[in-house]
C-alpha cells in the first residue's frame, strides 16, 4: 500500500478507475434471496450473469484513512425487481459513506437497525450522504447503461454482509407501470430484540 | 444537521453545490506572507481579488462522519506564482482527505511535518488520496478557468492553517518559461524541535 500521495482516474464513459487493488464481480448466484420473484431469479441462474463491479482502492484499516473507489451495477431485472447491489450495514455501525453519482440512473435504498428507511434518487452530478447507522444498496432503475457512482468510505467501516443476507431491506425498488416504484418487502424482517 | 440521509447536486459546469452549510470565501489579503513575490501582492492588494470559493456540507466532528464539499481556485496570479488555497495540515494528523478533479488545471503541492513532500497534477477525472500527516495546497495552474474539485474529510479532521501560515510549504507553484514549475521556496522554514 502506498505510503505517499497518489492518483488514480476515473473514466465516465465506462466506468473505469486506471489503478485499483481489488476489483469485485457479483453475479446473480451471490444474490440468493434477495430477489423477491424466485422463479424468475431461478430461470436466471444457469446464464449467472454479473450484476454488478466495484473497484477499490484499499487503504489500512485505521479510522483516519479513507476507503474509495468506484460501482458499477448493470441495467436489467430480475422479475420486475431492477439489478442491486447485495447492501450492507458497516461493521463499524458509526461510519458513514459518501457516494457520487457519475453516470446512470438509480436509487440508494437505505435503513437503519431500528427500522426507519430512505429511498434517495442517483443521477449524474448528485451526492449522496450515508450517514452512519445506515445501511445501503445501490439500485440500477434505468433498463439501458450502467449505474456508476464514486465512493467513500472510513477505513474502519468494514462491511456486515450478514444482516442484509438474512432480514433484506424493508423496501424493494420495483417496476411497475413502466417506472420505477418503491414497494415494501413482505419477506423483511426485523431484527430480533 | 440532518439526521437521515440527503442529497446535494455539484454542477461541474460553474462548480456550485446545492445545499451547503458554510460558503468559504478567501481573498488575497488573508495570504499574508504566503506569496513569494511581496512587491506583487502588495500591489494587488487594493482589489483584493477573490482567489478561491469552498462550499462544504458540515457533519458532526465525529471520527465516523465525512465532511465534504466543492473547492473553487479562481485562475490569476501573484508575481509568477499561481492562484492557490491557503493549504492546512488537518488538526487531527492522522485523517486522509479525497479529492476528485471535475474541472480545470492544477496542482496540490503537499508535505509531512517530517519534510517529504509531493506535488500531484489535478484534471478532471483525477482522484487524488492525500494520505494521514500530508499538508495540502491547491494550485490552480490555468490561467483561465476556475480548477474545481469535489473533497471528502474525516468529520475529525479540523484545520491546522496555523503550521503553514508560519513555515510555508517546501515548493511552490510559479509560471516560468510559460508553463508551471516546483521550485523550493526559499523562505520555507522546518519546523522547529
Amino acid at each position: 500500500m502506498k505510503q505517499r500521495p497518489f492518483t488514480s482516474s476515473i473514466s465516465v464513459t465506462d466506468g473505469a478507475l486506471s489503478e485499483y487493488d481489488n476489483h469485485i464481480v457479483r453475479r446473480l448466484s451471490a444474490m440468493k434471496g434477495q430477489y423477491l420473484d424466485e422463479p424468475a431469479y431461478a430461470a436466471m441462474l444457469s446464464q449467472d450473469p454479473v450484476l454488478y463491479e466495484v473497484y477499490e482502492i484499499k487503504r489500512p484499516e485505521s479510522a483516519g484513512e479513507l476507503m474509495h473507489g468506484i460501482s458499477i451495477v448493470h441495467p436489467g431485472k430480475v422479475g420486475d425487481e431492477y439489478s442491486m447491489t447485495k447492501g450492507h450495514f458497516h461493521t463499524v455501525l458509526d461510519t458513514a459513506e459518501v457516494y457520487y453519482c457519475l453516470k446512470g440512473e438509480g436509487a440508494m435504498v437505505m435503513e437503519t437497525p431500528e427500522g426507519e428507511w430512505s429511498v434517495e434518487e442517483l443521477r449524474p452530478g448528485r451526492v449522496l450522504y450515508v450517514p452512519p447507522r445506515w445501511a445501503h444498496r445501490s439500485v440500477n432503475t434505468a433498463l439501458r447503461g450502467d449505474l456508476v457512482t464514486f465512493f467513500i468510505y472510513p477505513g474502519n467501516a468494514g462491511h456486515d454482509y450478514g444482516t442484509i443476507e438474512q432480514q433484506g431491506f424493508r423496501k424493494l425498488v420495483m417496476e411497475h407501470d413502466g417506472r420505477a416504484q418503491i414497494i415494501d418487502n413482505p419477506r423483511w424482517r426485523a431484527r430480533e430484540g
